[in-house]
């Protein structure tokens, strides 16, 4: 990421981190946090602790600007509006929050972290999987091992429970931090297919907070939907680092096709 | 709201909408909704379906100015940033997508709608709590009842369960519409009163989904936190109409004052 200057800066977006032909949402965020990091730097708010993002046309890989305007930069946060342009136009739009964060235990906490078969229990999801006809390259930089528990869809027979848990690994072997948090919020394949919706699912609006700094190791994922219907579909994320605590969460809207006939298990 | 044109509209922030001194957020994020929707109307998206606000610095009641602009119009969406300023200077921003609601029940659902006991065997929250030191306009125009079981804080005895239900109705006899429903996704009292910490929860960040258009009749509010630590807290919010369906949905991070010495009842 270069400065441009006048709180631009200029991005590769780089197609390893695409599901089929489109760039990951939760890496394009990642984009724009950095960005606005660059540009608050120095003010004591080293950390992403939220970014709300609003998807308005996907952008390719290759050449992008991430435009970042401050908003204000207080004494536990700094705001930022982000807008990532390509061709001039807008792709993405965001603001972001920054803070200091620590690595300290949650005070309080409702949820246990999600309960998984060890990571060599768990199925290692692929570029290409069968039968889906689109390659996946992101699963070559994320290495994720889903709950074999929540894989029926994969054999014709998702559970219609609309959860699915995984371990998630940078596969170069980094650590988890703030930024790369955005990606494993974002997870693959949608919860939807464990609901039996096996179309595309796009992203329109993703909220994602940043609740303390990760332990080395994997992160424990747990996606699920609350509801769905009207075209849409609500998706919320958790995640654990290897210590158990929660580190980041996240609330998506997207698109999805409900079939005309509803399926049977469908509770409501 | 009065068109100033260029995509600017006058409104006047009404003190009823107060909690204490501060004008409630999920009011302010309907002044830009529908500035929004005026901006976006005729386009054939009516309906605030999600907002994305980021609280940049409070307002105060009175004069305000609600800046849109339109980042696209698509076949089911229309995208825009809103921004209300006073003085010249940014208070919040917000990300609002709009589109057209039905009331049909949802396809699929993971959650029922929240227990609560009969209305009136609920308590009315007043707009002088005692003890509170500080006056709620806001529970003069929302007639919030919430359920016995969630008002051991009241005295002295917070459950530590982190969740607040209630019934919610507006006190002028309207039904509930898109834009209100944001008001009712920010309930008062905050849900960390039921974890034993009084004092005052300042929304940072605060992202909103209108599911559904909302039967007439009072809504059902579910306020639960998923996890307090760091001086932060998250809020996620759920409300059902009178039909029993999913209407409205939002999680917000907001900052907290965590007492020195954790309270034993902390899970974790």
């Amino acid at each position: 990421m270069s400065a441009l200057g006048d709180g631009r800066f200029g991005a590769v977006l780089d197609a390893e981190w695409s599901v089929g032909t489109r760039l990951h949402g939760g890496y394009l965020l990642a984009v724009l946090a950095r960005a606005a990091g660059e540009s608050a730097a120095g003010a004591g708010h080293p950390h992403v602790t939220a970014v709300s993002g609003t998807f308005v046309e996907p952008p390719e890989p290759g050449e992008a600007v991430a435009s970042v305007r401050v908003l204000r930069v207080g004494r536990s946060v700094a705001q930022v509006r982000a807008v990532l342009a390509q061709e001039g136009r807008t792709r993405v739009e965001a603001h972001v929050t920054l803070g200091l964060l620590d690595d300290a235990g949650p005070w309080w906490s409702a949820h246990e972290p999600v309960r998984l078969p060890p990571e060599q229990e768990c199925f290692l999801a692929p570029t290409d999987p069968p039968g889906a006809g689109m390659r996946v390259p992101l699963m070559a930089v994320v290495e994720e091992r889903i709950d074999p528990e929540h894989l029926a869809f994969a054999f014709g027979a998702p559970s219609g429970h609309g959860v699915i848990a995984s371990w998630q690994r940078l596969a170069d072997g980094s650590d988890w931090d703030p930024l790369s948090l955005l990606v494993a919020l974002d997870p693959v394949p949608p919860v939807s297919f464990d609901l039996g919706l096996a179309g595309w699912v796009p992203t329109i609006q993703l909220s994602a907070y940043i609740r303390r700094l990760p332990a080395p190791g994997p992160v424990r994922v747990r996606l699920a939907a609350t509801d769905v219907g009207g075209d849409r579909m609500d998706e919320v994320a958790h995640v654990w680092d290897d210590k158990g605590r929660l580190v980041a969460q996240a609330t998506q809207l997207a698109a999805v096709r409900v079939p005309a006939d509803p399926n049977p298990w469908g509770r409501v």
